[in-house]
């Protein structure tokens, strides 16, 4: 599993951050969270082909989180996408897309898609390798931050297997689902020779004030990307703006068992952005501050 | 007054190159030639604040062309932009610039501004300054390209003012204005203290086929921007994408008394983007290869 950082800006884009976007990469999706204006420019630059986006998750509909959204769909038609495109989004979001492909139809054709709006909170979206969960966040208009669950996996000891001379087949299939088999006589179960992997957890916090929320998105993460737009000494334009600051974020990964936290959409007015990592620091002490084209693999 | 090349991709962006978008400043006016998507980035990168811009200009409305308007007027929006954006565009711009706001008013302001649409040639604005022109191109949907035309300027003859003692004040005026004046008993023709400075003309041919209203732009171009998105070698995708290649981009300046030939719009088909230069330059010698922040004083 694959995150990269495509764009790591609050509101306005600078010399160094493009607007909100990062892709996470699992088996064969790609999954996108938010798409702010550039964000088809930054996928072309990180190296993977916007035709291999598999489904794109929509925060909400302030500006610098979806306009890149028309760009990437007719550069994917551009591209031979050949497939359908899914869209998640909160209310609103299928009367959105609709209106800006209503412009953009007259001009070029429009991918396939399907626009999936998420009114509660839980699980939306389950597979066999991985489920999605939403919440509801608090940031003035309908907005949801998104938990990536993938799903436990049972590995078979090798050397184990190995040893006891048992071959490929229709055993080790037995093992790898968790049954006990049978070989030359010995009963074996699957827990000897096989052992539970944890699926790992990657948790997104949006654009919000501080709400109960943030901490079910956090629980267990192996890695929480949370917004942080301003540092404590900003207390009041977080609060205006409804975001939340580093110190507030850092104190979420604290209290919900996150092995890492990486910090994302960091306002403009700092010239050095370090500031936001310094104050998480103290709070939380695995903690890395974002930057465009950061990979992190899981 | 001074060019800013903002983008100089064709359809799809790239590392090196963003979507279609120049500036052109002059005296107070920013005047912003189409508006890709990352427009708005790209300008604070070069320096210029957003809130600057004056008028925007739109030649046709396929998305590498357009997609960055929103962004921008929000970020104006948030840049304390004070004035009124003039929109100048084609036949759908008031409908698609409406829908497009419909969109994003639900989540945050809109600027003050006025769509006026273009549909016959010749003259479209004019001041004390400078006029604008406008002609339709043909690339498939409504598509027009634009002419500035600087006034020109009487300038007084400053070392014969000081030879002869004249004093700042009502002469001078007068002189500006092209009028006789009498000084110490003796009269001097505004012509003898004065000279007339031509004014500049810019042109600017956007996604079209060859058409004679290409000869209408380019004549007597100090500067002319034309799109270049292939080389002869792709005539037949440059008439199947309705394009105009070097070459043609090229002859097209050679017939017309251009002064100097700026290439853009290249599609990213060729590794060494030269190969369109090189092509131009068997035709027209004053002709160069636009990129990303290149300025072009005049």
């Amino acid at each position: 599993m694959e995150i990269t950082f495509l764009g790591t800006a609050c509101m306005q884009p600078t010399k160094e951050r493009s607007h909100s976007a990062f892709i996470l990469s699992f088996e064969a999706e790609n999954l996108l969270f938010d798409c702010g204006e550039g964000t088809q420019r930054q996928i072309k630059i990180a190296g993977i082909k916007p035709a291999k986006i598999t489904k794109l998750f929509i925060s909400h509909w302030h500006g610098d989180h979806v306009l890149g959204i028309p760009g990437l769909m007719q550069t994917m038609g551009s591209s031979q996408f050949a497939k359908k495109l899914l869209i998640y989004g909160p209310e609103g979001t299928k009367e959105n897309i609709k209106k800006l492909n209503e412009i953009f139809a007259k001009y070029s054709d429009i991918i396939e898609h399907e626009v999936i709006e998420i009114s509660k909170d839980g699980t939306f979206f389950e597979n066999d390798s991985f489920s999605l969960e939403a919440y509801k966040l608090d940031h003035g208009i309908e907005t949801i931050g998104f938990k990536f669950i993938e799903k436990d996996k049972r590995r078979i000891n090798v050397s184990k297997i190995k040893k006891l001379g048992i071959p490929e087949g229709p055993l080790l299939g037995k093992l790898q689902n968790g049954k006990n088999i049978k070989f030359k006589d010995k009963e074996y179960k699957a827990d000897e020779l096989t052992k539970i992997v944890d699926g790992k957890i990657v948790g997104y916090i949006a654009d919000t004030v501080y709400t109960s929320n943030c901490l079910k998105i956090a629980e267990d993460c192996d890695l929480l990307i949370s917004e942080s737009s301003f540092t404590s000494e900003h207390n009041d334009k977080a609060e205006q703006y409804k975001h939340i600051t580093a110190e507030q974020a850092a104190s979420i990964a604290n209290q919900s068992n996150v092995l890492k936290l990486a910090l994302t959409h960091v306002s403009q007015r700092y010239k050095d952005s370090n500031v936001i990592l310094e104050e998480a620091k103290q709070t939380f002490q695995n903690v890395i501050l974002a930057h465009d084209f950061l990979k992190i693999k899981l």
